[in-house]
């Protein structure tokens, strides 16, 4: 089974993966640092905000933060910055005195709340606790100092000591916002104390046992935190969805370290359940903005989708730990997804505004309108704001892609995994592997094999499943590209100079959704290899929803570098109604005039302004003769 | 300009009010009553409730049995019931002993709340006495008993003295929820108190000065009460629907009692504004559940619409002033629209069961998730229940179908309006006007004139919006059928027996929503004549929003006595995509099949268990060669 790699095995030269790196490292990091200065979050650390004063801590902040530092670290580990590593070790020389002689440390609960510590479970204490940890991990491995991760460990030990106690309430034992099921795990591998997997593992298996019918935010059900069922019963995906996708990422880790196969067969069906039912075409999770959820199967509505950047995020913890388990490209297949729609969707152009939520459809008006009105009514943005009240989603975007590095590669015995392409260089056990590719905008990846002495060896080049016949050369030479389990396996010696090129073609595809999926009925969603595309109001006026897509028309595609960072874009036939008149209701058919639709990818939308935008498209369907 | 006629001047004798009328009295009034007793709304009259006991009265529960008599007044106007005359003499009864000496009579405050009258804004008391107030002149008029309307003056006199006071603040000199306006206008006609046309004057001028920005349920603003600016002012419809029609119906009494040209203007604004950009196609009113609100211009959901019943009454009674006010016929165009498809959609073919809020979409999964998981995400309803808590509009419906009759004529100097269809005799001036006709389900109306001696008379059919070419005969001969203001205006010397012939064409209609509209983006409805029809899971299986109906198709119009108590019913020629496969995006087209489409007048929907329904068709569209 493939293991992962340390992100200083790979550097990236060029291309997509390492434009969002470096704007990452450039712009989003310093920005989120600023606006967590003023907002407070920085400062709480030192322990010194007092009643009354502003910059309350929220229960919360300590995740943001530690997300950055996280972040952080990966750029650290990724080419050292001095500057930045002072910053970090100032905050962490705060823990260390803020940290309690029992191990505990939580800005809000030594400041602000002060009492009930570890008892209500929605106060996301032990989800900071865990970002914390993977904060703590990373920054280890970054620098190799161990302070924070020593500070993480007695805050693990305290942990352990508290929620293992035998008079403990089984309604108490599980954490209701999950992330240090997956944290712990990246703790004990850091240290080897395998106390931190055991804890894991007890509240992985504690889960769904709770009496407390509702015990979430009031009203919401067990479902909402995946405290239902016992996780091993868990066949679907249920309620907030990041909360679910970390307790799965974690439920992965518990499968393959314990080699539990029950639990993996839960595993692989929720995974299912959510591609085969839940998931929207962007890759975006959490059809119902109420509770955050996921929704009912097929309920995959698209202006009010609610689609966190975090919850596609955390599918991608899930998806790759779900590789390290199987070694299915169907894992990587569909973190790709997330990788390239959604979570890019997260982060405008410029690398400082964020969108929490990722609508497939925008109508302005519906924001203008509530926000005039009300609170009530749940509308989604069409301007990335710089920041949000709850700012999980902007650090998650720094480490994703500060760290998008590690899901390129695996490594196993005598084998290679090549996940995701991008022009990098990557080393591993004396041989260098050299991708040069204008992926995703070109489906053309050029590999070269780099080594000291022949060896014999089995590269395995992930062929996404978009692509129906990929092609591949050695050494110039025309091969066969037998697929298994979604990778071309190359086994064979491997000489200094070997030359690999693959093809997988990039024709545009129309995809259609379940007729089920009412919401989508006779539209397309334009699609070339892995990245969606959208019509914004930008480009093609208003009523985008109304525009039809001809029978026939061919997807024109362009490369344009100086459009919104540049991106491929695909012009096609349509038709568009005239508003002739302003009749609400007619009995005359709409005039239809040609139009040359324009589609930009869905990750750039909203970044020229106020608009229309729609990912689903009308498209004209014959029925009769 | 026309006036109202009184509902004994005209009886029905067959057909679809005929059998709305008839279902009303025989069943739904008993029905409720029953349901009111069982609630403890019946007891609260007694005002022996104590606190502690089961049945505390609800703010708005005067106002649901107030209704009720109402309706039950006017099926006593229709034809007498001594026993149901002596449940409400009972009531009155109650009334009398429980009013105060002051006047006041409200069951919440008197047992429940008891201090704080007429301060907080939102709690009915206004309404609670508008609609008793409504109720006693309906049972005076119909009994000629005079208790519940001298009742209701002393509470009238006491409002005007609380609410005239020139200590009181301006903020509380409105209601909250509207609807005293109009029930003054009523006690001013039918005890000629000109105090009371005044005091309903004083509300409705004072309407739009409160400085309370925020006061209606915590913090919907303004436009949620339409206290956002004075009633000459507002040129657009805005905030909960049904307060915003029971003050048009309010304003527009004031426009015509006034001669007040302003008012007028912003009456004719606001129901055009409706009209032309927040109308369903079924006539429901109220796009956004959120606030039970109009939403902005061309915001028309189907599944999440709310087009509570009760707005669609409401409308109906500002529909009726403006054509007092006005004479024109669109008013009266509109007001069918209503008639023949949400209002009837409230109440089930049984008769005993109702709708709140009428979707014109269901999928009843949404329904059945939400329920399960928790209350916070609204899901309309598939089944309608035999009560609500909130049980405005069973008893609306009461009251509409039971005085139905008025709607129908109007009369003038030397002038009839007939502007509904429906077998019945109507008398006026020694005229006597029979109808006999099918409508709604066929267009053929004969209409006899039945007189002692010859008189000059104009009598102005209404010549429905919906029809572009109405035919005309007088005595059997085809007539040139002239409309002005959408009458067909005969001014003729009228003879014994006179017979005119009325022929409105019903051809089946697919209608088209503007583009901004894009809900509906491709898709039409089917109306026929005033019935706009939709279809249903139980004659077409599921995911009806996928079927395709085919560019040319006939539409097969029969008429099915034993279906649904008797409707027409259209068939046309469609496709449905197979649901060959259970992936969730595919890249292949979807394979359709023929089917016949079966339509069924939307008012009828949800009748025969759980299952989709919409009104939105997908229509086949060329667009390309």
């Amino acid at each position: 089974m493939p293991n992962p790699i340390e992100i200083n095995q790979i550097k990236l030269t060029g291309g997509y993966l390492f434009e969002k790196e470096s704007l990452v490292r450039a712009v989003t990091l310093p920005a989120l640092y600023k606006s967590y200065e003023k907002t407070g979050r920085i400062n709480a650390f030192k322990l010194s905000w007092r009643r009354g004063e502003s910059g309350e801590p929220h229960i919360f902040w300590d995740s943001d933060v530690a997300k950055w530092i996280e972040g952080a670290a990966y750029t650290l580990q990724s080419g050292s910055d001095p500057e930045l590593e002072g910053v970090i070790d100032g905050l962490i020389d705060d823990m260390e005195k803020g940290q309690t002689a029992e191990g505990y440390f939580n800005t809000y609960y030594l400041m602000v709340k002060r009492t009930d510590r570890f008892t209500v479970r929605n106060d996301h204490e032990l989800y900071c606790a865990g970002h914390l940890m993977e904060a703590a991990v990373a920054y280890y491995r970054a620098t190799g100092k161990r302070k924070m991760l020593d500070i993480m460990c007695r805050y693990a030990d305290y942990i352990e000591k508290i929620f293992t106690d035998n008079g403990r309430r089984p309604d108490f034992m599980t954490p209701g916002h999950e992330e240090i099921e997956l944290a712990l795990v990246r703790l004990y591998e850091a240290t080897g104390e395998r106390r931190y997997l055991d804890l894991s593992k007890f509240f992985v298996d504690r889960r769904g046992i709770s009496e407390d019918e509702r015990c979430f935010n009031g009203w919401y059900g067990k479902e909402y935190a995946q405290d239902h069922l016992p996780v091993r019963e868990q066949k679907t995906a249920e309620g907030h969805a990041v909360r679910a996708l970390y307790l799965y990422a974690g439920m992965a880790d518990m499968a393959r370290l314990f080699d539990d196969d029950e639990l993996r067969a839960s595993c692989e069906k929720l995974f299912d359940d959510i591609i085969n039912k839940k998931m929207h075409v962007t890759g975006g999770l959490g059809g119902s903005y109420h509770g955050e959820s996921f929704s009912y199967d097929y309920d995959l509505p698209n202006e009010l989708a609610y689609t966190e950047t975090c919850a596609s995020i955390a599918f991608i913890f899930f998806a790759q730990r779900m590789f390290l388990l199987t070694g299915e490209a169907k894992y990587m297949d569909a973190l790709e997804l997330m990788l390239y729609n959604t979570v890019p969707a997260g982060l405008s152009v410029s690398g400082d505004r964020f969108f929490y939520t990722n609508p497939l459809e925008m109508h302005p008006e519906r924001r203008d309108y509530f926000l005039l009105r009300g609170k009530g009514q749940y509308a989604p943005e069409y301007e990335r704001p710089d920041d949000f009240g709850c700012s999980c989603c902007p650090p998650n975007i720094i480490r994703m892609f500060s760290s998008i590095k590690k899901y390129m590669y695996h490594t196993g015995p005598g084998r290679i995994y090549v996940s995701l392409y991008g022009s990098s260089v990557f080393e591993h056990d004396a041989m260098m592997i050299e991708q040069v590719t204008d992926y995703p905008w070109s489906g053309a990846v050029n590999i070269t094999v780099k080594l000291k002495e022949s060896v014999k060896k089995t590269i395995c080049f992930r062929a996404p499943s978009w692509c129906e016949d990929p092609r591949l050369t050695i050494n110039g030479i025309e091969t066969p590209a037998a697929r298994a389990d979604g990778y071309i396996k190359l086994e064979r010696m491997w000489n200094d100079g070997d030359a690999v090129g693959l093809y997988f073609d990039m024709r545009v595809v129309e995809l259609r959704a379940h007729p089920l999926v009412h919401y989508n009925a006779n539209r397309i969603a334009v699609k070339r290899g892995p990245v969606v595309f959208c019509a914004e109001s930008a480009d093609n006026g208003s009523h985008i929803k109304s525009i039809i897509v001809k029978k026939k028309t061919d997807y024109r595609v362009s490369y344009r570098q100086d459009l919104l960072g540049g991106v491929a874009v695909i012009d096609c036939d349509a038709a568009v109604p005239l508003p002739d008149d302003n009749e609400l209701y007619r009995t005359a058919a709409h005039t239809y005039v040609d139009k040359t639709l324009r589609l930009i990818p869905y990750s750039v939308w909203a970044n020229r302004g106020r608009g229309e935008m729609s990912v689903w498209l009308l498209k004209e369907t014959r029925v009769s003769e």
